[in-house]
């Protein structure tokens, strides 16, 4: 298969170039008669959406979501979901200017060995603007879950640069523009911020992602795990450089006694495996974190070349996140759900209602 | 597709359970005209092998591959590639006791929920027996990317517990039974694995690969991207926990101005991308870590349940490595030489003669 | 996969109902660099445009299809191509009527049972309509074809119920509003189709397809061969209801002297192969031919059941092609251009330069 | 994905070549709990093994299949099923002679053409001999399918060369050489082939297919139609050239009023449609059609080239059937159930227990 579509079962189909008339995807394998409407799956972009706060690109983005296809009076009639957003803020004379520049830290180079041509209008198809689409077929799968199975998908920033979140409450999640859980660290947060926007500088961020209420059962071995899926998801998201599952890279100092999560009667006693056993779930919180780069567009002045190889001098204008990561929850919750979705109907059909993990699917 | 098969062009698909009669794979999609030998595999498939030194489990694995289609008078015909190596050192009685029994960071409990029943026989499917089809397989991917490109994939030893290595001599990794690059450490790891031995209990790994001479323009954006499927690849090795490309989690606290590889007529000036921009191969090396769990049996008694919900208290006997992570080194480089060549593939079939990268590639 | 992608190196994904919004597709994996517009799309899509003549439905689809992505400057970028037709005559009432009916021969059944929910306007996901999307996505393969290759997809009314034509002239497919080859059973043709329109009945017919300077090389036996692709690609257009390649159905009455395509040192002897041979293309001719079966939408009242089991006359009204077959031709190319670019690809990725066969693709 | 692997969800790949050391297949998918042993797969190996009688190869192939993994005491565990079938009659020095020919109707061109080298002893990969293996992968499936859900997969011949059978008397199929369910036509046919075997002359053969008891509401439109992928995998078989469903080309000669299958409360009237509409399973019997061509090795010298050009006479020594369709019925049965099993599964995934076909299929 190209590279466009993620899921077996549940696939997910996106194009646009965020310079484009406008981006698209199709939601083909969504089961019939879920209640879905536009205003649900504008809620799910409106959180990623930039312009949001002064630690966001200022870029207006309307992002008004059109349902084509797939929607019968209210329901998914199990045919292909087409889904639409136009560029209504398109500036293309912005970008004018690196037309032949290779930004540092950008697919520019990359994109340029692949194909020899390029849409290098905002980064043509390597925009973060692509995530739009993601997040708007997770919010189908979102829905899909919760509403079949109780399944809740929810995200937070963990980490902004140096600093760690040191609490998880959830009902701070979204009254900050950082999606960050420990409202004693905000404050810090936009210091941090407004000086790394005085330095024309940006920072990395740390997310972490987790699932409740997920049936064991879930993920086909040896290659198709569960873990292995969302990892290829969260990897794919823009500006992804590490993923971990539960205690990630910890681990490489655990010992097997630390690590191991014991079981008692009533249930597991820790969940340093993140709820994966063997690329399969064990009923516990799915929990994944991952790592993204800071933002490749600076104010301050960076070597590179042009497309003819000639050293050039690259400074960014415009509008840009200085912290790619601060929008990149709402992302990581649509990955991990399309994941989940795809297994859970992989796992009902494949196994069928003869384990106890599929009865506990099928319920 | 069902969860056994990996790649999309360079078809790798897998059977086999640790004491069932023979593991096997087929290799679909690997190019005619390369000569390759069961010889040649052995090779690759000797590094992994277990009972090599007292750090890793006594078990004995003639592991003797066959190759039984596909090569014809010593060259690859672009036929399906069978192989086959038979178990010959089953000792099933071993694993009697633990039929009922569900242990703890072991797949037994996910695999039962999924399944219903399972092969409990040495771990069965979910056994690390399994990656021995992998590795088979990744040598015929290492030898065509040598020949083909010059492409070359190696790993090592990174972090053994606390000790991480502080020098990288690829002389040395092969010197020593723990893929160790740095002499200097070997010592150290001796002493600790032994403590570790006597304490009848374990510790993670941490692994790293990397491939040089990859071609610009590999990977398949938005969601097949390089590092993507590199990600998925590599978490679906048994016990990974997390992945890393380039500087991986190192980016959380890193600025823009640190981690952008900037660039010169003569090349990049680091690689903190890891080889990857925008999801496409960008001629520099391709660097990925990995993160390894501790072995998950133990002398430790542990608190579990069997499978009637009954607590009972597991402690494992019998022949198995305190670190799992010292032989990953190989299944690794497997799994990395597994995705680039499906990228190759899938690079020259579908952007073929038209871009630099596909010229590159198709040199 | 869900159903509705085709292809695995070049993929269409289409989407859309009757009297939705919109139809639309996304063409993934379309090599860099072809120049392609709106203009060249539109051209295959007037072809098969209903309204052209007496002989098919008189309904007005304004069939205006719009480029969303992939194409930069006037040529493709490599990017996903995202394709839209909006729909500008719904007349939703006409259908409000069969809200409940079970047409015989419709699909009205089926999907009700497989999806308990049902778009009932216009046949929703059934209708002729999506094929609009086939024939879109088609003319961008048939134009890299030619351009690249000079691979030419052809496709002619062979038989129209029981008259058959018996002169192939190209020039004459498209002069008349049947695809008909043979200008002499024109008039026999209008003739029998103002009689049945009279009748209010339908009638079946029979498409013949072929490509000229197909490569030698293309398929990937054994079970993704290049007839076995084209015999899934063109079955699943709707109303077929068989597929032949070469001499078909012929076959079974002809002796092994009759049959074999004999060698001279110049060439093929005759092509009862089709242009396939061990499901690899022989460089010959690929021909194919289908079998339509007649609408099923009749003025003459059939027995059928409405959606609660109750026994009921239907009596379809409105605008409907008498023989859906006249206006299939045009779709049946689209579908063979589909295939043989999807393998064109394969075998270039695959077999790369080290074969003859793909010495000739690679050309 | 490669082209040796059938299937979404129950996946079969096969590799082996005719006179290599063996054949054999994976079964990925299959659900767990499947009661299933070596002597059963056996039986439908038997069936179509040659040598069974004087009108098919004499050639001795013993066909004794293995059971690898992915059964555990007797049943199923949902992990790959590894089957393996040992070439004890390899005889290579009987192809010597032909290394360098291209037999006419033969595969020796196109794999020259496709791969640069082949393996030509017996044809090596393009050797009806590849068919056991789906015929062993069938056997689960049939199995499944019969005890799941009562589906039973069924075929007979029903023309050889210019004798069409009359009657469909199922306890006739396996009580004669041919597979032929008309008792009164069975002494025709033996004068028939005997005439033909003496004349050194071959013959085509049409052969039919039917599954009863299927569910309602299998296939996925609007391109893996059920039909459409009845269509791929019949197609894929040797020597088939033509597949019809239902009424197949008939459907060309007739009206809409003749080919419509009316409904009564009770059911459906008629079975033109052959169990399919609109791509989906009706909950009639599904009925194909499939035209095999005349064996290509005769005794009859034919005209030809070397693989230097150069003009040769052929004439073909040795063991062959002179119809291959006779051995074809269960070859067409196996990949109709391999269809089946995989609707099944994909459509207890994706449309799970929401619709009434679902509910059928999940009874």
């Amino acid at each position: 298969m190209s590279g466009n579509t993620f899921g077996k079962l549940f696939c997910v189909t996106t194009f646009g170039e965020s310079h484009g008339p406008a981006l698209g995807c199709i939601v083909d394998g969504c089961p019939p008669g879920l209640a879905i409407g536009e205003e649900e799956i504008q809620l799910e972009l409106d959180r990623r959406k930039p312009g949001t706060s002064r630690y966001t690109t200022q870029r207006r983005e309307a992002d008004r979501v059109k349902i084509l296809s797939g929607v019968f009076e209210g329901k998914t009639t199990g045919t292909p979901i087409g889904l639409l957003i136009e560029n209504t803020d398109q500036r293309s004379k912005d970008y004018s200017d690196i037309a032949e520049q290779v930004r540092p830290a950008h697919a520019d180079y990359s994109y340029w060995q692949k194909y020899g041509v390029r849409d290098y209008r905002g980064g043509g198809r390597s925009s973060a603007r692509e995530t739009a689409m993601r997040v708007a077929a997770g919010a189908i799968a979102k829905k899909w879950l919760k509403e079949k199975y109780g399944i809740r998908v929810r995200g937070y920033l963990s980490q902004l640069g140096p600093i760690a979140v040191e609490k998880l409450d959830w009902e701070q999640v979204d009254r900050n523009p950082f999606f960050c859980p420990d409202a004693d660290k905000v404050p810090e947060m936009e210091a941090y911020m407004q000086a790394l926007i005085k330095e024309g500088n940006s920072i990395g961020a740390r997310i972490s992602v987790q699932a409740s209420a997920v049936p064991a059962g879930l993920g086909e071995p040896v290659f198709d795990r569960l873990d292995a899926d969302l990892a290829q998801g969260l990897m794919s998201i823009n500006a992804v450089k590490g993923v971990e599952i539960g205690a990630g890279f910890a681990s490489v100092a655990q010992k097997g006694t630390e690590h191991r999560d014991e079981i008692a009667p009533e249930g597991f006693l820790s969940n340093n495996a993140g709820g994966v056993l063997g690329g399969i779930s064990s009923g516990q919180d799915l929990i994944a974190h991952i790592a993204l780069k800071p933002t490749s567009s600076l104010r301050i002045p960076g070597r590179s070349i042009d497309v003819h190889g000639n050293p050039i001098e690259v400074v960014t204008k415009g509008r840009h996140d200085p912290c790619v990561g601060i929008r990149a929850t709402p992302i990581a919750e649509a990955m991990m759900a399309l994941v989940l979705i795809d297994h859970v109907l992989r796992q009902r059909g494949q196994n069928g209602d003869t384990a106890p993990g599929v009865a506990t699917v099928g319920r």
